[in-house]
């Protein structure tokens, strides 16, 4: 089934999306919000999924499905547990840093503890100063149940409820005073934003073997094409890894979100420089580009972010339809985000 | 007034809890978890407001309170952001670590995102393998109403609805391999515990001047004064500051927890090696008087917490008098804690 959370109150409600994304239909009988469901989710899933079932045979039920309308399907959550596993994208960052990368993050998994009292909508504004070096982290994310502490990945592969996707707003001009500080990212990673959507896994068929998400990622800035990233390939450590990762120490209470870091992949300009449009699979961020520019010329071409643009994250299934719903962004000053706030959702 | 989660469900049930800690009185009719007092903070307080001075004024209301049936006042919380606000702690534990302090630690605070889903009781054990070096952190902590991005201190500082105390529970033999990968802590800050009771700073008199609070802080080891440390006395960073600082680049959710830090002062023994019965301060974690040890002798002595070691956080205010109630809290292993599990609290 597909779930999000129409912007109501704090935690959004909770409604069931028609496969095709064109329905919704309100939850709020089974469970208010979709943290509620997750905090029962053996006793609200058999229901949801009756819902779902329900929307799905009749093409009646419901009213029209507007992602403008939805906060991230947890507005709020209790844990948002970042992984990098696309290890090429740490590797490539460090590079434009000139920092080193210990052979160990090839075996052990690297992680960051971020924000998770206020995610944004994925139709809602990036506000952020343009001199932060504002830069998108195209990322998969799936959302837990309640996993013990010590728990092997084939257990936390059990736990695994919602998959979804993220746009993980970095501040790349922060990041290295903050990294040196030795206590990780805080300001340098102000409030993420979800896709419109999260579906269970059974909605992926084959692109979802249990472990990871084998589909291409798309990023786009301004309207053109700048990743087109396979998930499914260049993951060094799959989900259920990040999950047991993450619990090592402590338990994960149900509705804790993990993601996957910013889907990078090795050979991303599928030979050197070709363009999307002739198989190339280019980025999921800025940053990774702006090092193969160093690399290649010593220097970035390509600038960060600007106020006015817009960045576009989605998946699409193999017969190109929409799995998620699409993150889409503009990137704003303060003045223009209360300009923005003026403007009622309309109906897409 | 003076609040408490009692064991219930995945957010406690809230109850008012009278000044001297005897009684405690459901505040259901009012909301039923902190958190949703927190969410609508403005509408709650009042009304809470009033059950704590009916509960004041009638010495027959209410049930007898039972440190030992509480969670932490937020079982789980959307944030937990730590400082490290006492910057003589930082400096110490580097050194025991070979790590040089840059001299910016003076000036810009350094902090952390912590987990927040799965917060432990205060009276909770603590379940860990020895080998980790076990140790407890005493901080105060405060929790703050919604916050907007770039907030000064000034309008931070009038955010702050409750304060309590901290065991940011740390395992040092993991720390260092950990913050080598640049991320910052995870697996190192297993579950922290807060004290069974939050008090809103009206409750704390003079001692609370709106920046920081200015009494000793106990802690104890199996029994044993380990510290008493002064929470006013050399905190570099006070919680405006903090805040503003968690606050920088992105807005903060009502329920958000800011800590302070271990609390650390200068001159903890009063003089070298000056015991707390002849007016040393002692000190609020293992690490530092390890540190201490390594620099008098060139080794530790004091071991890390064992297997079966009990420690105890509590803050008196003037009069000798248990603000927040007690952390105390053992530690054990797996085993243990299955035992423990079977034991039902009883009342005090």
């Amino acid at each position: 089934m597909k779930l999000a959370s129409l912007k109501a109150g704090r935690d959004g409600a909770l409604v069931i999306v028609s496969r095709d994304l064109a329905r919704a239909l309100s939850a709020r009988d089974v469970a208010p919000t979709l943290q509620a469901a997750l905090d029962d989710w053996a006793g609200a899933a058999p229901r949801l999924a009756a819902l779902a079932q329900s929307l799905e045979r009749e093409p009646d039920l419901g009213v029209p499905f507007d992602e403008r309308a939805c906060a991230s399907p947890l507005p709020r959550a209790f844990q948002w547990a970042d992984g990098s596993a696309y290890v090429n994208h740490v590797e490539l960052v460090r590079k434009a840093r000139n920092a080193e990368m210990p052979p160990s993050f090839w075996t052990d998994p690297l992680m960051y503890q971020g924000g998770s009292d206020s995610f944004l909508g994925p139709r809602d504004p990036v506000v952020a100063d343009e001199a932060f070096g504002i830069d998108m982290e195209g990322e998969i994310a799936v959302v837990v149940d309640d996993v013990a502490a010590g728990a092997a990945p084939e257990a936390a592969q059990q736990k695994i409820r919602l998959v979804m996707l993220v746009n993980d707003v970095s501040l790349r001009n922060l990041i290295p005073a903050e990294l040196g500080k030795g206590f990780g990212f805080f300001q340098s990673k102000p409030s993420s934003a979800f896709s419109p959507v999260a579906v269970t896994p059974d909605e992926l068929g084959d692109a979802w073997d249990g472990r990871k998400l084998s589909l291409p990622l798309s990023v786009d800035v301004n309207g053109k094409p700048f990743g087109r990233v396979e998930a499914g390939v260049d993951m060094t450590f799959d989900f259920p890894t990040l999950i047991a990762h993450a619990a090592r120490t402590r338990p994960l209470s149900a509705g804790s979100i993990v993601g996957s870091g910013t889907v990078s992949n090795k050979d991303s300009d599928g030979g050197p420089g070709r363009p999307i449009s002739e198989g190339g699979r280019g980025y999921a961020c800025l940053a990774e580009l702006r090092t193969i520019e160093t690399i290649r010329t010593g220097a970035p071409t390509t600038p960060f972010l600007r106020h006015g643009d817009v960045v576009r994250i989605e998946m699409r299934d193999g017969r190109g339809r929409s799995i998620f719903g699409a993150i889409e962004q503009e990137i704003v000053n303060a003045k223009m985000a209360a300009r923005t706030a003026c403007r009622a959702p309309t109906s897409s």
